[in-house]
């Protein structure tokens, strides 16, 4: 059977579709005796399936060409897996130990085939759910972030690259347009698809929609998220798109991939790890009072920042003399200058952080997806209480963004909130 | 004889040329009889003709593989005759009044036949030197950018237009290094390009090539002209790209065309009149000493600034429930919030503009192309004192720039410079 149209595969046609490519049958020793295939997608755009035999294994992702969680009522094109499969190979290249190996891309069938991030890998969300402490998780998102993040950008691009890459990628743009509507537009008006746990923040939710000064500050980020081309963001970094082990960080899912401003990666990141703090009062119990977790949530919120800028930073130096062409070192030319631009960079960058890391906050508590930190939080009114301090630590950080300098006063304006 | 690979024409050549194009054939009534054609390019790319004949007339620009001004040595792709006819199409769409149109274009032959401006328009800059007011110019060219910024800002596109347009553009790449190159780069370094008053700003030259604090400020808007897409601009607009009769302002040349900050623009233009203001000295003698003119200057740098942000929020104000992407009308809904948003945009504007404006001005005090507004100053001590004072001034838009709030404050600054 031969696949040369694009055809939604299930456990049983992925067989033959195996079988047909030698990058994928290749990986299972060119053996089918004792396959397993299995689709785990708990995402919320696309298929996933983990194949695995005695002698390998592999993860096959298919987009299909709408909305999984939605279904066929909100389309979407199926070309977000080659922007993806460009992405991973993109942010694998640079930071290889972050990110799976992509053994095979088949843009007519809008499927790639990766490393199959085995057991006991699993999503940082539920890590962050179930108390976990990754003792490694700043070091190594900040390491994924830093090098992915300055690589494509100006810093480390001629022009002539930066502007290919950011054409090439502005062919991803069905995927911005659903950020632009459920992140920076959905929230802040009536929306079909808006939820909330009501009654408890129906007045919440409204003050959202009626805040002038919020609309001002979601409104410039929205214009920001479209026009500013930094550097090839992930796109949807947040807690659910990195998978984890005590050992290991990974950082799956690029689908949203486009030339866009650097810190609406850091924030999302960050964002969501303020969320999983602001969550944790709702898993405590008689057994665990999640105190001392959320200190180390808010050490990896701190470390996180601290490690990224400082790495980032490392990298502009190492190369300051080399392609990139944002600050040619005959003009960046004395270590005082360069102290200076770097301090703009990165006081920008942190302002960019903190907003667009509010504005992901925000969504998660009054737009269409929420996040399982608060949903598995059975308790409505205790969840009420948990979402509202985080949507008014957003609101303040949305709002406020300009007022902070250092992440450390960001953790002190956590502590006070909860 | 046929024209399917690229030639450069001559006077000769360009008559084979013509009868072999029907859109331009036709505009000359069929016929060759009694025709003239005359190179008038004083630009410093390009070649262009103005070809007239009894029954109607036309002007053939031609880009070649080079820069005209500098010759062979300096390459220059001719594909960007495509972008300047793509631009002129574009703005011609928007702003009928003020561009000339476009009757021809040939991408093989990186050729583009549009309408002459005929006597008595001259370009602006010659006016402004000659001590000319213009009293429709601050209308004019208010309108003319208003109209071509807003309709290919995210205010009117919708974003799907908007990256389709953007990564169009991206193509002509060549032409923003070439800017990057002599606005926010050489001014900045030794560079064989840099010229300037010698030996009179030997001393501001240097100056400038050690000023840490304006290094980081270029550096800053530099990304920025780089990454950020805000709306087709047309990249040039210096008074030498714009023709004026007392009646009539039409804006050519936009072959540096692409989505980029509206503020460079606004700014290129304001800036190049800042420019004319501060060569007027120069130009004083006992017959004029320019006293009152200086004074219409000053009015015509109020009021175009003024007359476009006007313009600009008008459309604006028009087209709130239109096609623009950016605020939409279900959460800007109250005219508090509307009235904030646009009064963010326009500071945010304001600055680009002033930021921009000023890199403008000091790249043509000591960069690779100066202004005949003070190269026609003969006496080169006079002239390096005009040219002190743009400098000067420039050196303070750029640095202060967020500390102004209104034009007003601009004229009086200027006022206290000269
Ligand atoms: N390479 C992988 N190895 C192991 N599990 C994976 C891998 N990629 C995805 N998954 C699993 O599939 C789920 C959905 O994948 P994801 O790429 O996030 O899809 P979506 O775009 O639909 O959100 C993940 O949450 C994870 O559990
Ligand atoms: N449409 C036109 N009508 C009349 N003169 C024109 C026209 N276009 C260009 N010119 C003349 O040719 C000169 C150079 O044109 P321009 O488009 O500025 O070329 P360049 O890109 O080389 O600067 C202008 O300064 C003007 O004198
Ligand atoms: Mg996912
Ligand atoms: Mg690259
Ligand atoms: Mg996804
Ligand atoms: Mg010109
Ligand atoms: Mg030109």
């Amino acid at each position: 059977m031969a696949f040369t149209e694009f055809r939604p595969l299930d456990e049983k046609s992925l067989v033959d579709y195996i079988k047909f490519v030698p990058a994928l049958f290749s990986k299972l020793g060119n053996n089918l005796d004792g396959l397993t295939i299995k689709e785990v997608g708990d995402g919320n755009l696309n298929f996933v399936y983990i194949v695995a035999g005695p002698s390998g294994s592999f993860v096959i992702k298919q987009a299909l060409p709408y909305i999984r969680c939605i279904g066929e009522s909100w389309p979407m094109t199926k070309e977000r897996a080659y922007f993806e499969a460009l992405a991973l190979k993109e942010q694998g290249h640079w930071s290889p130990d972050h990110v799976p190996e992509v053994y095979h891309f088949d843009r007519t069938m809008s499927l790639i085939g990766m490393r199959y991030l085995e057991p006991p890998h699993i999503i940082l969300r539920k890590g962050l759910i179930a108390g976990i402490e990754y003792p490694l998780l700043a070091e190594h998102i900040s390491d994924y972030m830093a090098k992915t993040l300055f690589h494509t950008s100006l810093l480390y691009h001629s022009t002539t690259d930066h502007k290919h890459a950011v054409a090439e990628f502005c062919g991803n743009l069905e995927l911005c347009r659903l950020t632009e509507q459920v992140v920076f537009s959905d929230p802040y008006k009536v929306s079909q698809y808006n939820r909330w746990t009501t009654p408890y923040l129906d007045h919440d939710a409204e003050a959202v929609r009626e805040d002038n000064a919020l609309k001002v500050e979601i409104g410039e980020l929205k214009s920001k998220f479209i026009e500013r081309a930094q550097a090839l963001i992930h796109g949807d970094l947040h807690t659910g798109s990195v998978m984890v082990t005590l050992e290991s960080t990974q950082v799956i899912d690029p689908e949203f991939a486009f030339y866009g401003p650097i810190g609406f990666d850091v924030g999302a990141f960050i964002g969501n790890l303020i969320l999983a703090y602001f969550s944790q009062d709702g898993h405590a119990d008689g057994g665990n009072d999640r105190k001392s977790y959320k200190e180390w949530i808010l050490r990896t919120i701190a470390d996180t920042w601290n490690l990224f800028q400082k790495k980032f930073i490392a990298l502009w130096d190492e190369h300051k003399d080399g392609s990139g062409e944002a600050y040619l070192p005959a003009i960046y030319n004395n270590s005082e200058v360069q102290h200076l631009v770097q301090k703009r960079y990165v006081e920008d960058l942190f302002h960019d952080t903190l907003g667009f890391g509010a504005a992901k906050m925000i969504r998660r508590v009054v737009g269409v997806a929420h996040v399982e930190d608060f949903e598995s939080i059975s308790d409505a009114k205790k969840r009420a209480s948990c979402e509202r301090r985080a949507l008014d630590m957003a609101k303040l950080l949305l709002k406020e963004r300009k007022k902070f300098h250092a992440i450390d006063q960001i953790v002190t304006a956590m502590q006070q909130v909860a």
